[in-house]
């Protein structure tokens, strides 16, 4: 079966998941990224590359954050963004998502921007634009589920590149709640693919997937070891609703053993950088010194975030 | 009384209803439509004849769906658009609809884009509009209770004209729930007004209205011999909250005797085409087969849908 | 210390309070907002003033009139504008304001209007925006808890200035909920920079402010009296919350006493003008015959409020 994100030409038509993104193509979207960061730092932050292209912002799940981030990056390009509040839309009135779908192609839509709940839902809207022949108009996955949140990965291997260039020689460390995270796997399949040196999981047992070691990253229970010498560590969020669950005794306790302070901070190496998705829970997955301190990149990252999206955008659209 | 829609050149100035539309006006706003269709092809989907004009959306009644077409259309005409979210406004602070109304006339707005629960809520604000001299304020009707949605029978009307051409030889059946359906009101009045055939509305005695046979239109209780020979057949949703109440035995029950099925469809005439407003609810008034199937226009109707509020808005501007 | 809202040169880098600002920052933007009278009278309503700047409309307290002024005059100055729920976002998944300041700071926001329940929040934003060494980055108040509505200040001494020239020899009466109300507040200190005449307080005692005679505002408790010979009257929003609490008897009881009737208003000079912020009491604050009358200006404040935001916004942007 034919890679879902790719055209016949191998070219980037969708964007649903880092798993199976040639690194060519993860190099191209980081490369052109590059060039878009000048543009917000512009005194008329606008490029005129999707003008008069229609992007529709579909959140099945609430995200303002993130939303944002991709708004800013269409109307940097120009494009005209229509947010779609669809829990109070007609799928609330029984139709069903690729019936939206066909509607909103018929509005002539050039792109969607999904976020979902359930894993896989941008690939359903994927595969059903392949079946009905439409392949000008392209799908951007902004996090389905527990399964991925490609942009946030992206964004993440252009903050790594930028401070650290070459994957190959880096140790890289992804703490936390590594189970319920799409940014985690997110990362760990684009690290992958850029070759990283050394790929390590860090966390408790009932929050480790169990297949990471066949994709050759390391296992870490202790973050002490986890954190040794490592270059880049990767902090995840800890959700709300694992902290008093069967899964994790309390945030506190979750603090103490997996937390990121700055003694803990002391065990990598000296120029390591700290990353955060965000939004932060401030003592409990990571201490304030830490996530203000000058190792952190957390505020680059969401920089880099909208260069990232702007680019994703831009050669999705075909420039 | 002059009629509110038209200014006293005759010209539209408000788009109220398809009730007392005059059939040029009709097709000037059809033949409008026709040189929008091509803009939406384009690669910069826009043009700039409402540019620095602002279009507020107002919809008391939520409608995702229907507000996306007025704001693609808008901003295809390079308006800027601003969405109300009126039922978290000052008029749930005691403000009256005219005192909004005022505030938004007194900040420059061009044109109002109104749905609401109520009949007459539109022409409410259109006669104020004239009361109080401006006639440089537009107001389109996006839908009032069950009075009239009239770029929905426009658009109807369009799809019609692009398969069929002349009216004046065609077969039109409206079938489902007249009674409480502002779509078929207005689909009705627009099909009388350009010399239709033969109109037949088709749905049980509790759903059908007292006054269409005044109109010209036939009524059936029965949906073969509504369909025989039909040239055009526009199926209406059935609305959730009517499906189980004192009007209908169930959806089951209604499907088996309303519902558009492939063998229902083939007593139509062979190269019939079958529309719906959606959204579809599927296996209740259309078998999936038929909203899938070669003779469906349902997304068509969604494409002309940009293109005819498009020309509305363009002419209501002045263009 | 440094006034919060002027950089070293003296010049308005956020607009927070018209408390501490300068005459002569006062008059040159009610000076810019002359000029944009202008704009939204065009057939084309926008100037390329802030093309390309990101502003963010940040709304911890839902106000769809105040909101819809900025987005507006934003759009009309060809920003791009995002609007931020912020109740469905981040800062409710525990995130601290400052951080969601920091993260949208870094996705190259230029502006933030801020609207909050608790007074003193633009303010802490402005502070850390400082802290950061970000002052390209400028704060708005769009209203923050009782403390203070710029915006809607200067609107109405714009609407005074308009109408009445020399502040010098006016006397102006506000009248009603004075001890709740930001857009008192905001009045008076801006009056009182413009070297107002009279300033008269009129309300029930349990609604004013003690410390008002300090300032220079003479204190009426009876309504005849506050009105007599006024050149300008202010009348404020009673809040429902307030109506039937301790501190009033009842809506009806305060329209007696304190309600704007045609007969109260023949106290005052019969050129007198007659102001209130909106949206309206009819019947509790103000009668209907009064805020239809010739002497209202409360349409005129709307049309000026555009104009005095693009003002500020322009000014901020270093135009």
């Amino acid at each position: 079966m034919r890679n879902p994100q790719l055209n016949a030409a191998g070219e980037l038509t969708h964007l649903l998941s880092t798993d199976g993104l040639p690194r060519e193509v993860i190099t191209q979207i980081l490369d052109t990224a590059q060039s878009f960061l000048e543009v917000s730092n512009r005194d008329v932050k606008k490029v005129p590359l999707l003008r008069g292209k229609s992007v529709f912002n579909i959140f099945f799940e609430n995200s303002t954050r993130t939303r944002t981030t991709f708004e800013i990056a269409a109307k940097r390009l120009s494009a005209d963004v229509i947010n779609l509040d669809v829990t109070r839309s007609s799928t609330s009135k029984g139709e069903t998502l690729l019936d939206t779908v066909d509607n909103l192609v018929a509005m002539h839509a050039d792109m969607f921007v999904v976020r979902h709940a359930s894993s896989g839902a941008p690939y359903l809207i994927a595969e059903h634009l392949q079946r009905i022949g439409r392949d000008d108009v392209h799908v951007v996955n902004a996090g389905d589920g527990r399964h991925a949140h490609p942009t946030q990965g992206l964004l993440d291997m252009f903050t790594i590149r930028h401070y650290k260039q070459d994957f190959s020689k880096l140790k890289v460390a992804v703490v936390g709640d590594i189970l319920h995270s799409r940014v985690a796997r997110s990362d760990i399949h684009a690290l992958v693919a850029l070759g990283t040196g050394e790929i390590r999981a860090v966390g408790p047992q009932t929050l480790l997937p169990s297949a990471l070691e066949q994709m050759g990253v390391r296992v870490h229970h202790d973050l002490a070891s986890g954190l040794a010498d490592a270059d880049v560590i990767i902090m995840l969020r800890l959700q709300n609703e694992r902290m008093n669950g069967a899964l994790l005794p309390s945030a506190r306790e979750y603090f103490r053993c997996y937390g990121l302070t700055p003694a803990m901070l002391a065990l990598a190496k000296p120029d390591a950088i700290v990353m955060h998705p965000g939004p932060m829970n401030r003592g409990v997955e990571i201490a304030s010194e830490v996530a203000d301190g000058p190792q952190a990149v957390i505020l680059p990252q969401v920089t880099f975030g909208i260069a990232v999206r702007m680019a994703v955008m831009s050669i999705l659209a075909g420039n």
